[in-house]
């Protein structure tokens, strides 16, 4: 199950009624938060979530509104006592950003480790997902990310009997493991039958239309992206300031062809994004837009 | 009239029911914050007042809970079109610490002004008032600050017609020019009376006590200190952390024959403040457990 959270759904800066777009996901025992603009803590804190065992921070890229709560953070991970490493992932440049920031976050009892990324589209492997980092296009260098889980086919018994796999090897073949014997190698893939449907969460702010986001978001299951502007007549304003308007991000859903866009990022002036909402739906049916703390629990098909 | 507002009243890390310790306050038009952690901003909004018009922060101390909310805050006034010069005053190494933490808000419209303290107590004079900086003893350089309105006495016309003072000089005297003329220099004590009391507001955190801390608030008509712990059994563990508890502020505020003292700058492990308030009012009768938002108009006594 990947568990995921829209924490905030502001642009620009926090508002009394709307945090700062930020998205927590947790799969299997790994917490991930993406950007952590100012009051992503409070935010987290009133859904429940804690700081402290976050295990990964991605940031698009390095304006106040996605990382001016990075210090903050750190400190109350910090103050929680938390000892092991967290990791950051971002464009270039995030070693320096995030060492500026810490003069106001001295003395953390856990080690921060920077991934910087260098090249346009990266896969970045963990434990049974993977986060793809794909570049966007923004007035400074930009990046989305999407959360992907795999999964294994089911396992197959005509196939392992056919090949004359031991018994004593299935399940731990069908765990993953690679068993290395006298007769040679041993390999999942021999007890299993094809991989099935994973899951998949989106996450793109920040940035203009662009193919490298249809390809990113390709069959998601929920795809989260920014609709700073829902009034027709804001394209202009959009494409000034490397934005989107409500329209832009459902036509990159329904070129996706993922299952639910949910639109976030809104411009402070937008008081009421529902109120465009019906327009979006005419491009693309399964879109809301999303208001602070929205949740879901992403289960495999079957 | 010297407007006050205690915006937020957490120590730390900002809470979901109690923003990060932080004073505005309005005189005469200009507009001064003390301290900027995170989610200032947003408290700051929520009292209906903008931080556009800002004229003059005063940090403190560089504890991202007391200035990490710079960098959204100047995005926010740079949004708003601001483009005023900004002054900022605090204890040294203000200038690198503004400037490592504007890489994450570039471009900004507007000049900032560093000026670092370089006494133990240092007056800063501005146009009616002017503010008091003094040394403070936390584990890093720390500083407090009083907000000092200057009054002067009444029109005295028997003084100023003994001393045969144009009469088409006294008001511009009386408004505080000097007037040079063939005849010599016209002064503004020559048709003024004894100058009358003024307003004093003193704000002192992250400290312990201190002789400075009575000396700056001596006879303040608001002291707001911090009271970082309220359990009687803290008392340990304010000295460790270079905190006070409730009754170190009571004290100060009766050493300093303050007229009013509010607390602040709680734990975040003190869930009601107001539970411990009893044994401050014993020390000192007129104390307060302030809550986020307090604010006084301070008038002058006639």
């Amino acid at each position: 199950m990947l568990d995921i959270c829209l924490l905030g759904t502001g642009g620009m800066m926090p508002l009394p009624q709307r945090w700062l777009t930020s998205l927590m996901a947790r799969y299997n025992g790994t917490s991930i938060l993406i950007d952590c603009g100012e009051g992503t803590q409070i935010a987290m804190k009133k859904k429940g979530w804690s700081p402290k065992p976050i295990d990964i921070i991605c940031f698009t890229h390095y304006h106040a509104d996605h990382i001016g709560g990075l210090p903050g953070m750190l400190l109350t991970m910090g103050n929680a006592e938390r000892r092991e490493p967290l990791l950051l992932i971002g464009p270039k440049g995030l070693a320096k950003v995030v060492s500026a920031l810490c003069v106001i976050a001295p003395g953390l009892p856990f080690e921060i480790k920077c991934m910087e990324l260098t090249e346009p589209v990266q896969s970045i492997p963990f434990d049974g997902f993977h986060i793809e980092a794909y570049k966007v296009q923004h007035n400074v260098l930009c990046y989305g990310y999407s959360i992907v889980v795999e999964r294994t086919g089911k396992f197959d018994v005509s196939k392992a009997e056919k090949l004359n796999i031991p018994r004593n090897y299935w399940n731990r073949l069908q765990k993953g493991e690679i068993i290395e014997t006298e007769e040679g190698a041993f390999t999942p893939d021999m007890v299993l039958g094809e991989p099935r449907k994973g899951l998949k969460v989106a996450y793109c702010t920040d940035t203009r239309p662009t193919e490298s986001i249809v390809q990113a978001a390709a069959g998601a299951d929920l795809f989260i992206c920014e609709g700073m502007y829902g009034e027709p007549d804001k394209l202009q304003k959009a494409k000034e300031y490397k934005h989107m308007t409500f329209y832009e991000a459902a036509e990159l859903a329904r070129r996706a062809e993922v299952k639910e866009l949910w639109l976030t990022h809104y411009s402070p002036s937008l008081i009421r994004p529902e109120d465009y909402i019906h327009g979006a739906q005419k491009i693309f049916p399964n879109v809301i837009a999303a208001k602070d703390g929205r949740s879901k629990d992403l289960l495999f098909e079957d």
